[in-house]
């Protein structure tokens, strides 16, 4: 193998690729990265934990064929270091020989006959194609609602449906619920078709990095079997589908709601973190109590003391004192762009919502908590 | 005890304290910094960890006076987030009420009989004054040539010197040695009296970072016994003198070397920072190669593989190869100013000197390492 790339490009190559990499595990091979050529112009980078997989192809000016793997981390850490230079990589037996202006190194590697097989096979049977740009936006604004990762747990995954021209993402983790709902261009062939899929949290996420490194203006996504592979210029994300039946989310979010505050968003943010430094840190609540066009918040720590706050508010509705996670209302109000958000009640052990006051249909509802007296 | 002081003084006299404070220690008080009014117009805030003890005093308006512990971290947060106007505190039995604005805050503190008494007599029968900005220069350019801090070891500490208007500030951990010497402004009474000491670079590393935070032209040092005592503005550091005979590090320093190399300080990062990535992580041996204007630099590391690269110098000197922890001489390449350095050689086993090629006096001197083949 034999070939010669631009080092941006390289470089943005192995970012792509080495979220798939698994540094420590019990498999060296896994820490690598699979280079292969492709054609004369192209080469392509391959990493896998086995539940996921990343692809990505680069262009590069090939002057032998062949494949091998290097540790990723060691290749990342070389290539950010060169010149902004055209860098050559020519494999030598057991050891990759890179050489960019006046550096050199020789990198000892893996067979590539080492590394998994990646099945990237697709046949495009269920398959759409949507904007990048409102469904990384839509993964930002829900995917802290979503459990922490686990493999069997439905709840660490977010659900994503698109019908016709409207994108639905949301996710739970049982105690809150974010949703988001957005009109988009939907550029797949068959648009009245509907689209569903329940998605790793994590994979999101990653997907989200992936697409700002390659800019694309469009994502491809199709469901194989168990299998999904995102498509995003030329990178291919494959990883599973989440089986199961996922909650039905929307029947949890009440219809109507007797009370209803308008906040300033930054007021809310800074009181907030005011008075969460006096919080029992194992349940983190704090109270929020609506009167007369007041918002007054309060903490109490067992151990160092309790703290107060108020801010002014638009709330002429009945008084109501309620508590919450206060960490779930705080990530809510650091995502949503909206300056002003509505806060939609019912009773003191209901459901409430947390919404922007622009258009955007963006919901996050959370569940309060009982308070003791 | 009960006064008003500004959001800003008294978050910065808590920035200035809680470097003494021990967070979990066995002596929960220690966590806290102690509060007290002095007269009309002053507080002064302590905190102590028994070898270092700092403190410092704020304008507020006294309208009762007292003293009290409350937790240093803990009121910091506080503080830090209230809006920028005038605080307010009143004890009230064993909590401490804290309002500003909208704001309140009961915080439980410890009374102020458990806080340990913190020694400040002086005599100022040995002390001196000199100008701050190039005192805390120099510590920042040697601090990183001392040892590891351990209470016992004189090589953990830093000697300073001064004689009439010359600054000396030093440090060795017996593989490099920094060396910095400086004309100052010598303010003290007695400028004929020569001053010297050795003191922990732990405490100058608190006292380069509390000179910052106070903006203060002069510095004043007394010792008192074993103690010394630091005067930063309204600021005091107490901390003991080591005690013991530093190595006569002068002697280390060759006076003439056969061979002088004039380096590009960047290229010289840079390419360092390239090779690095394949070097022995035990022991981060660089190679370097003198010879006919070039500087080539190699690493070697069994598992991964090896490096080299080289940059274009001037030296016309015999060719020489020599090897260096390439830790060391990064360090200082990052901390010296001028563009532009000069690596004074002997032979590859012995002491070799790097310093600006600017007139500032600052030597950095690194032990070679013995290459086996």
């Amino acid at each position: 193998m034999k070939f010669v790339a631009r080092k941006d490009d390289f470089l943005n190559g192995i970012r792509i690729i080495e979220r798939a990499t698994v540094i420590k595990g019990l498999q060296p091979v896994l820490a690598n990265v699979l280079i292969e050529t492709i054609d004369n112009n192209q080469i392509k980078l391959s990493a896998t934990d086995y539940d996921l997989s990343i692809t990505t192809l680069i262009e590069a000016q090939v002057e032998e064929e062949g494949k091998f793997t290097l540790p990723a981390k060691k290749l990342g850490e070389i290539i950010s270091r060169l010149q902004d230079e055209l860098v050559r990589l020519e494999l030598n037996g057991a050891t990759a020989n890179i050489t960019c202006k006046n550096s050199k190194f020789d990198i000892i590697g893996i067979s590539a006959s080492e590394f998994p097989k990646i099945d990237e096979a697709i046949s495009e049977e269920d398959s759409i194609e949507i904007e990048t740009k409102p469904f990384v936006k839509a993964i930002r604004q829900v995917v802290s609602a979503a459990a922490g990762y686990e493999t069997n747990n439905l709840l660490s995954g977010v659900v994503c449906e698109v019908n016709k021209n409207i994108l639905e993402v949301a996710a739970t983790d049982g105690n809150r619920l974010a949703r988001v709902r957005e009109v988009i261009k939907n550029l797949s062939q068959d648009e009245e078709k509907s689209f569903e899929m329940l998605i790793s949290s994590k994979v999101l996420s990653e997907l989200s990095k992936v697409a700002l490194l390659t800019e694309a203006e469009n994502i491809g996504i199709i469901k194989e079997g168990k299998k999904i592979v995102i498509i995003v210029d030329k990178t291919k994300i494959i990883t599973r589908l989440m089986q199961g039946q996922y909650p039905k989310y929307n029947q949890l979010i009440p219809q109507t709601f007797p009370k209803e505050a308008k906040v300033d968003k930054n007021l809310l943010i800074a009181a907030l973190e005011r008075v969460a430094v006096m919080v029992n840190e194992k349940n983190s609540i704090v109270k929020f109590e609506l009167l007369d066009n007041t918002l007054k918040l309060s903490g109490d720590s067992p151990e160092s003391g309790n703290s107060q706050d108020e801010i002014d508010v638009q709330y002429l509705s009945e008084p109501i004192t309620i508590a919450f996670n206060y960490k779930f209302v705080l990530e809510f109000l650091k995502i949503v762009e909206s300056d002003e958000i509505y806060i939609e009640l019912n009773t003191p052990l209901s459901a409430t919502v947390f919404k922007p006051c622009s258009d955007e249909d963006y919901i996050y509802l959370v569940m309060p908590v009982q308070l003791r007296n």
